[in-house]
C-alpha cells in the first residue's frame, strides 16, 4: 500500500464523520463508509467531474451509492468537497426527522444526492439509465455539451438481488462504456460472511455479460486510480473489484458483520481512532484535510467554465433545444398537437384497443416531442410502444429512441427511473400489467423520487383471454394505486388515452402507469372538448335523463359496459349517469365541492371494473354495488370469462333493478 | 444427428399435438414445443421416473416447465405418457374455459403439473426449492424413500429475468447436484433475436456460480441424452445448453419470432407435416407411436413398486411420520402446545416486538412441528427466524432447517413455492414488509396456487423509524390484502402473533403473510382463552363501557394506541370499543350476522393503522374517521414519527370527539 499520509487522512475524514454520525445517531451503517472510503477518496479527489457550487451541471460525471445504507459515506463527501446544503449541522443531525441526512439517501433531501438509494440493486440499475442516457444525449447534443462518466457503488447484497443481473446484462449489450461500477467487495453481509448465502464469481460473472472486470485492493489508493484510468480506456462497461475491510480501522469489530448496521460504541470508536491516528473530536476535521477537501470539490471548475462557454457559444436553436429539455419543459406545441389530435379521434370514433390508441397518440407524441425514449420488455408488438419516430438504441448507434430492454421488468423500470434523474429525456415502456408485480421495487422510487416516468402496463384485465390468471391482473390496479404520489391511469377509449398522456407527460413530479387494454373498445368521446376532461380523474361522461336513480362509475374496458348498462335502465324508466374514472389519484385532487357533486346522490351506485373492489368504497359507499373480479381469473376467450365473471350490462342492470325496488 | 425414425416421430407426436391445439385454440405458442419437443422425448422416455398413474408419487422425478407459455408441450407429454386426467379431449379444448389445459400450466389443474409457470423465472426458482427439499428430505428419511431429480426447461426468458440469477446463484451455493435445467436455447424471443437484447454468455455465467455447463445439439437425442448421464453422474447442478429451432419443422417461421406466440396458420401447418413426414389428421397419434409412448409412461413401475414396498417395510414410526408430513397433517399436539403457550403468554404479559414475539412462538412451533423450514433473505437477526432448532443448511449437511437465502427476496420467495410443491416441508422465511415489492411476483404465486407459504415480514411500518421511506412500508398492507387468497396477519401482541402463526401453519391452501413490529409491543391479551381469537379476523378486543359511541378498529402496534384513546374517551365520557382487526381476509369469511355485530352501529368508527386507508372503508364506511398515513414515511425516531404523522391517542380522541359534537 502507498497511500500518502495525506490522503489517508482524507479517507479518514470520511471514516469518522460517517462513524461519528452513526453513533451520534445510535443508528446507522458505519461499515460500508469505513469500508469504502479510500474507493471514494481516489474517485473524488482525482477524477470525479463535478461542481459542488453548481451541483445541477448537466455535464458532470454521476456518482452513485447502490448501497444506500452507507448513506454517511455520501453525506460526508457532500459536505468534505462543499456541497453548500450540506453542513455539518447536517452530518450532527443524520436520521433525524427533518434533516437532509436521511437513514438512506432520499433524493432531493439534497443536492449531489443523484437518486434514492437503500432497497438493494436499485443504484446499479438506475446507473444503467444514466449512463445509457449520457450516450444517447451525447449522440443528440455532441461531445461539448455531453461527455460524462456514471460511477456506482455497490455492495454484496446490490450483486445478489436479481435486478443487478438484469443491469449488468443490459449495460453489457448496450457497451455502456462510460459505466464504472466499483464493487465494494468485503465478503460480510448482515447475517454474516458472505459464503453463508453466495459463492459467485462476480467478476466472471459480469465478464459473460460483456464487463471487463479488474481486481484491485480496495485499500490502495493508487491501484484503485490506476484501475480507474483503465477502465476510461475501455471499450466496454467496467467493474471494479475492491478487496476492501468492513468498517476498517475498527480494532475488534472491522471485517466482521458486527460493524455492518450498529454503532461501533464508544470503546469501538476510541480504538479506531487510535488505530487509524484520528485525533479530532467528534464531526470535526482538521483544517488543513478540509482545505483539501474543498480544494478537490473546486477540481472541475474550470471544466465546468468551459462546459458554459460552449454552451453559450453553441447554436442558438441548438442551445434552446438543450436549455429547454434540461429543464423539463414540454415543446410549446405540445397541447395544441394533443388536443388537434383528440379532435381528429372525436370525428374518426376508432373502435381500437387502448393500447392501440396508445401506439397512434404516442405516434403524435414522439412526433413532436423528440426527448421521448421509449421501449418495452420484450413485449414491443403486444405493448405497442414503438412507432415511427422510435428506433433502436445500439451500441453503434446510440442518437435512437427505442430500447429492448429485454425480459426485465425490475431492471427495466429502474433504468427509466435513471434515465428520467439524468435529465434531457422522458422515459416510457412497456410490459403486460400483470407483471408490474415484478418491477414494483423501482416503480416505488419513481413514485417517491417524484420523477416523471411513464409506465405502459397493457393486458390490462381478464379482457387479455386465454393466456390465463397468471396473466390476468386483477389485484394491480389496487395494489398500483396504493403507492403514494403514482398516477395510475385507466383510459376508456382514445379520446381519454389521449387526455392521459397528455396528463403523464405534463406530470414533472410524478410517475404515471398507462393501464391499456388488449381488447378492441369504441370510442365514447365523440363529441370535441379542449378541456382534457381526464385532469379530473373522474367526470360525468353520460347524464341521467331525469333525476339519477342510478349512478354507474367505471373504468377502461367497462365503461362500454357501463354505458350500454345505462341505456338499459334508462329504457326501464331508470335516468341512469355513467362517470368514467381514468384516474383516482387526480380525482382526490378535486375540489370537495366537484367531488360532492360528481359523486351524487343517486339511490343506487354501482362501479364496474374488471379487477377487485378495494379502493372502490370511495365511490360507491360500503353498501354500493360491485361489479368485479372476487378472485383470480382464467384461461379461456374473452367473451366467455365476462359472462362467466359476470362484468356484462345484463348483470349491472339486474343489481341496480333490484336495489331500486 | 443420429435420432431414430421412431424417436423422431415420438417428439413430431409432441410438435403436431402442440401445433395443432394451438391452431385450433386460434391462440397460444407453437414454438417452444416444437423446439424442444426432441430434449422432452429424451428426458420422458429415457430418464424421467415418474408413474402416470400414480402422479404424487412422493419419490417422482419433479419436471418444471419454467418456459411456462410452452403449456402445450407439457400436456401434450401428459396425454402422450398416458395420465388419466389428461386426456385428449382437454388437448382439443386447449385454453377453453373450464378445461384443465389452460394458456399457462396451472397447478391444480391437471396431474403432473408440479408448478404454475408463466410468469418467467419463476419455474427455475421453485426448482430450485424442490432440489432444496429433495436433499432435506433425503437428509431427514433417507436414500430408500427419498432419491429423485427436478428436471427443468428455462428459456431465454427465464434467463433474462433477474429472478433466475438469484435461484442459480442459490442452487451453486447450496451445490444441488439432483437439479438439471434444459435451456432451450434457441436465440428468439418475442422481438425478435435475442441479440435484440442480450449477449450474456449463459454457461459462462452459471459456471461462475458454481454449476457445470455442457453445450449440445438440442434437436441430437443421444447427445442430450449423454448430457444427461453426465448432468446426473455431478457434484454440481448442471445446466445443459440446447441449441434448438424454434418452431422446428415449421417450413418458412421455424428459428423466427413468428412462430413464438401465434398459431401457424393452415399452410404453415401443412407445410411442417410434411416437411416431418407427420401425416396422421389433428389430435390423432398413429397407434404405435402413441404405444411407445404409453410404455416410456410405465417405464417406473418397477422401481415405483419397490419404493413402495420399501415404505411398507420402513421402521412404522418413520413410516407414520412420513406418512403425516407427505400428506400435510400438523402433528396432533399441535393445538394444544399452541394453546398452552398463549396461555403462558397472557400470564407473563411480555412487553416484546411482535418479530420477537414470532421468535419465541416459533421456538415452541419448531419444537413440535419438525418439517418447518426457516430462512431469511439476509436478515436473520431482524427477522428473528432463527430459533434453537434450526441450524444452516449447507452442501455438507442438508438435514438441517434453515436457510440464508441471502439478498434474495424473489427467489426466496419462489424457492419456498417450490419447497410447498415438493411436500413434505413448510417452508416461512423473512425480510423487510417493504421489500415484499420485489417478492411480489412469486407471492402472487404462492395464492393463484394455493399452498401453504409463510412470509415472515418485519419493520411493518413507520415504526421501524430511521432507516426511513424507502424502509418504511405504508401501502404494502393494502397491496398484499388486494392478493385474491393470500392471508395477510398483522397481530397486535405476543398472543395474537401465536394465534396468527397457528393460523397460518393449519391453513392448508392459503399462503400467509405475518407483518410484524420492531418496536415493543405490550401484550393485550392478558386473559387466556382457548379459542384462537384471531381467526374471525376481527373480534372485539375491549368493550365500550355502555351503548357505544365510538369503534376503533385497529391492526398491529396501533391496538394499544387505540385502547389508549379507548381509555381516555370512556373518561371523557363516551363509551368505546376496541376491535383488534388481524385478518381481513379472515373477516371476510364469517357469517353476515358476527360481521353486522362486530362492526357494529357506534356514530364513530375509527381505523387506526400506520399505513394507507384503502381497505379500511369496509369496516369504518366512507365518512369514518381514518387514523394512518397518506403518503410516504420520513426518517427519523419511532417516536418523533408518529407525532409528526398524528398516529396518536390524542389524535384519535380530538377526531372522535369533534365528530360526536
Amino acid at each position: 500500500m502507498t497511500n500518502s499520509e495525506k490522503s489517508n487522512q482524507m479517507a479518514n475524514a470520511i471514516r469518522f464523520l460517517s462513524a461519528d454520525a452513526v453513533e451520534k445517531a445510535n443508528s446507522g451503517h458505519p461499515g460500508l463508509p469505513m469500508g469504502a472510503a479510500d474507493i471514494a477518496t481516489v474517485l473524488f479527489t482525482r477524477f470525479l467531474k463535478f461542481d459542488p457550487k453548481a451541483p445541477h451541471w448537466p455535464d458532470r460525471d454521476r456518482f452513485v451509492l447502490s448501497a444506500g445504507h452507507g448513506s454517511m459515506l455520501l453525506y460526508s463527501l457532500l459536505y468534505l468537497t462543499g456541497y453548500e446544503d450540506m453542513t455539518i449541522d447536517q452530518i450532527e443531525n443524520f436520521r433525524q426527522l427533518g434533516s437532509r441526512t436521511a437513514g438512506h439517501p432520499e433524493y432531493g433531501h439534497a443536492a449531489g444526492i443523484e437518486t434514492t438509494t437503500g432497497p438493494l440493486g436499485q443504484g446499479l440499475a438506475n446507473s444503467v439509465g444514466m449512463a445509457l442516457s449520457e450516450r444517447i444525449m451525447n449522440a443528440h447534443f455532441g461531445d461539448d455539451l455531453v461527455d460524462h462518466h456514471t460511477y456506482v457503488i455497490v455492495g454484496d447484497g446490490c450483486l445478489m438481488e436479481g435486478i443487478s443481473q438484469e443491469a449488468i446484462a443490459l449495460a453489457g449489450h448496450l457497451r455502456l462504456n462510460k459505466l464504472i461500477v466499483f464493487w465494494d467487495h468485503n465478503n460480510i453481509s448482515i447475517d454474516g460472511p458472505v459464503s453463508l448465502a453466495d459463492n459467485t464469481d462476480q467478476c466472471a460473472r459480469v465478464e459473460a455479460s460483456g464487463w471487463n472486470s479488474i481486481s484491485v485492493d480496495g485499500h490502495d489508493q493508487d491501484a484503485i486510480a490506476a484501475a480507474i484510468e483503465k477502465a476510461k480506456k475501455s471499450d466496454k462497461p467496467t467493474f471494479i473489484a475492491c478487496k476492501t475491510t468492513i468498517g476498517f480501522g475498527a480494532p475488534t469489530k472491522a471485517g466482521t458483520n458486527k460493524v455492518h448496521g450498529s454503532p461501533l460504541g464508544a470503546e469501538e470508536l476510541a480504538g479506531a481512532r487510535k488505530a487509524l491516528g484520528w485525533t479530532s473530536e467528534p464531526f470535526v476535521v482538521p483544517a488543513d484535510i478540509l482545505d483539501e477537501w474543498r480544494a478537490a470539490g473546486q477540481r472541475s471548475n474550470e471544466e465546468h467554465k468551459a462546459w458554459e462557454e460552449r454552451l453559450a457559444e453553441a447554436d442558438p436553436n441548438i442551445r434552446s433545444e438543450w436549455n429547454r429539455r434540461l429543464s423539463g419543459d414540454l415543446p410549446d406545441n405540445f397541447e395544441a398537437t394533443i388536443s388537434a389530435y383528440k379532435k381528429k379521434l372525436s370525428e374518426d370514433k376508432p373502435k381500437v384497443a387502448t393500447r392501440k390508441a396508445s401506439e397512434m397518440v404516442l405516434e403524435v407524441i414522439n412526433g413532436v416531442i423528440p426527448e421521448t425514449i421509449g421501449g418495452s420488455a420484450d413485449l414491443t408488438g403486444s405493448n405497442n410502444t414503438k412507432t415511427s419516430q422510435t428506433t433502436n438504441i445500439t451500441p453503434e448507434d446510440y442518437g435512437q429512441r427505442y430500447v429492448h430492454y429485454g425480459i426485465r421488468e425490475h431492471g427495466m423500470a429502474a433504468a427509466m427511473n435513471g434515465i428520467a434523474l439524468h435529465g434531457g429525456l422522458i422515459p416510457y415502456s412497456g410490459t403486460f400489467l400483470t407483471f408490474s408485480d415484478y418491477a414494483r421495487g423501482a416503480m416505488r422510487l419513481s413514485s417517491l423520487m417524484g420523477i416523471r416516468v411513464v409506465y405502459v402496463m397493457t393486458h390490462d384485465s381478464i379482457g387479455l383471454g386465454e393466456d390465463g390468471p397468471t396473466h390476468q391482473p386483477v389485484e394491480h390496479l389496487a395494489a398500483l394505486r396504493a403507492i403514494p404520489n403514482n398516477m395510475v391511469f385507466r383510459p376508456a377509449d382514445v379520446v381519454e388515452t389521449a387526455e392521459c398522456w397528455e396528463l403523464a407527460l405534463k406530470s414533472r413530479k410524478t410517475p404515471s402507469t398507462i393501464a391499456l387494454t388488449r381488447q378492441n373498445l369504441p370510442t365514447v368521446r365523440t363529441e370535441h372538448v379542449e378541456e382534457n376532461r381526464c385532469a379530473y380523474g373522474a367526470y360525468e361522461l353520460a347524464a341521467a335523463s331525469g333525476k339519477a336513480e342510478v349512478t354507474i362509475f367505471a373504468t377502461g374496458s367497462e365503461v362500454e359496459i357501463a354505458l350500454a348498462a345505462r341505456l338499459q335502465l334508462e329504457q326501464d324508466g331508470h335516468p341512469t349517469r355513467v362517470v368514467s374514472v381514468p384516474c383516482f389519484e387526480l380525482f382526490e385532487q378535486t375540489s370537495d365541492e366537484y367531488k360532492r357533486v360528481l359523486l351524487g346522490d343517486a339511490p343506487v351506485k354501482v362501479a364496474v371494473e374488471a379487477a377487485i373492489r378495494m379502493g372502490w368504497d370511495r365511490f360507491i359507499g360500503t353498501d354500493g354495488i360491485f361489479v368485479g373480479m372476487t378472485g383470480f381469473g382464467a384461461s379461456g376467450p374473452i367473451e366467455a370469462l365476462y359472462e362467466h365473471f359476470g362484468i356484462t350490462a345484463n348483470h349491472i342492470v339486474a343489481a341496480a333493478e333490484a336495489k331500486l325496488k
